[in-house]
């Protein structure tokens, strides 16, 4: 079924309206009719099945039919903290690690990162890019998103994790030792940017508690490695069955 | 160090010569110069480190210092067989499948398959997508690229692998589970297209002898699952240390 994420306040009453993108998305792009249904969720876990009253492409309402509790969220907490990189690479990583299912993404500045974060905030794309994942995905919760931060307070995070890891081009551990049996409930992991993390940088994380792990012999694109370490991740969790 | 492939016949002698948009990359875009060094690899594994002695855009000379075999292929054979699906989205999991180490890659025509295949022949687009992806993953094969084959073909080649797999949305077992030691040496895998395969053709896998996986209950898009699939198998295998 269709899936649309909006406001939590939306979602209190048994009527809900939409406006905007998603009402032209509703009218014109799918061609939805009154009675047919979508799913609403508040990117918050809550979603409701609802039918729709009545479509234009300036406002569509509909009736909720019933309210439940997204089931497909991952147990494993996974916080990813991509290496800053060009705007498309970065923006697959924000699509797919979001479809994966990490709970939350903060970009980090290395010393190869080529890209220059933008001043303060979060781009707006890239907060479309998560939203749009979501829907499609199935997830009821939108991952937290946060500004590029520099690389010693990307450690300094993602120590609060029961793992923390960075992905070396150097040599390092095993991520499938490391995720044995008891499985952390939360993960953090920084992946490099093209040309990987320097010698220094891992060094840096190690000395603030990180795991260096390898991704095996092939030089994995940065974007690559971002995709994998999370795919990987979730099935040695157990997320996959 | 950089990374260009040529044919098995050019490695042969301990003087090579590479022509055409090799040396222009080497003169123009490297900006090389004699003395710089490269790795030639011939895509059949064998490799060797050369000194370049003469440098124009339309030719470059240089000299074997070294030969070595490639050590960065992986022990685990995979076969993948991602569905069909609009180019972009293709040529996304050539890329990436290639980078992760697969050996070889044969697109199958599923019932969701939007996209249509080209008559008869492996796009020489692809070819050069994998060529690109082996030269920097720093790989020592090519993968083998085969055209389109349709569904039941694709299920009949999978099963000669010692472990048969296809992806199915509509549960399975644990991709954990089935490579639990002693890992499988080869491994196929069919990925599905936009909105998966569909519960027909996962029975007909089935009737094959292929085991149904599932990626968790988030739904995937097609080329995410087929790359999540690749990253996680041979993270299990012990590819990643």
């Amino acid at each position: 079924m269709q899936r649309f994420l909006v406001d939590r306040a939306a979602l209190a009453t048994d009527t809900v309206t939409v406006e905007g993108p998603q009402a032209r998305q509703i009218a014109l792009v799918l061609r939805m009719r009154a009675g047919d249904e979508v799913t609403l969720c508040d990117g918050e876990g809550a979603e409701a099945v609802c039918r729709l009253a009545s479509v234009t492409h300036q406002r569509v309402t509909m009736q909720v039919l019933s309210r439940n509790a997204n089931a497909a969220e991952a147990a494993l907490r996974i916080h990813l903290y991509p290496a800053l990189v060009r705007a498309p690479r970065l923006e697959l990583v924000l699509q797919k690690a979001t479809e994966l299912g990490v709970a939350a993404i903060t970009p980090v500045l290395c010393r190869r990162s080529v890209a220059r974060p933008a001043a303060g905030e979060v781009p707006s794309r890239w907060r479309s890019i998560v939203r749009e994942a979501v829907e499609q995905s199935g997830r009821g919760r939108l991952p937290e998103l946060a500004a590029v931060v520099d690389f010693p307070t990307a450690c300094g995070e993602a120590t609060r994790a029961d793992l923390a890891l960075c992905c070396s081009e150097h040599g390092g551990e095993a991520l499938r030792d490391l995720m044995a049996p008891p499985v952390p409930r939360t993960l953090a992991v920084i992946t490099g940017p093209e040309g990987g993390l320097e010698e220094e940088e891992v060094a840096e994380a190690r000395r603030h508690g990180l795991h260096a792990v390898t991704l095996g012999p092939r030089i994995l694109r940065a974007e690559t490695a971002a995709i994998a370490v999370c795919a990987a991740a979730y099935c040695l969790a157990g997320e996959w069955g």
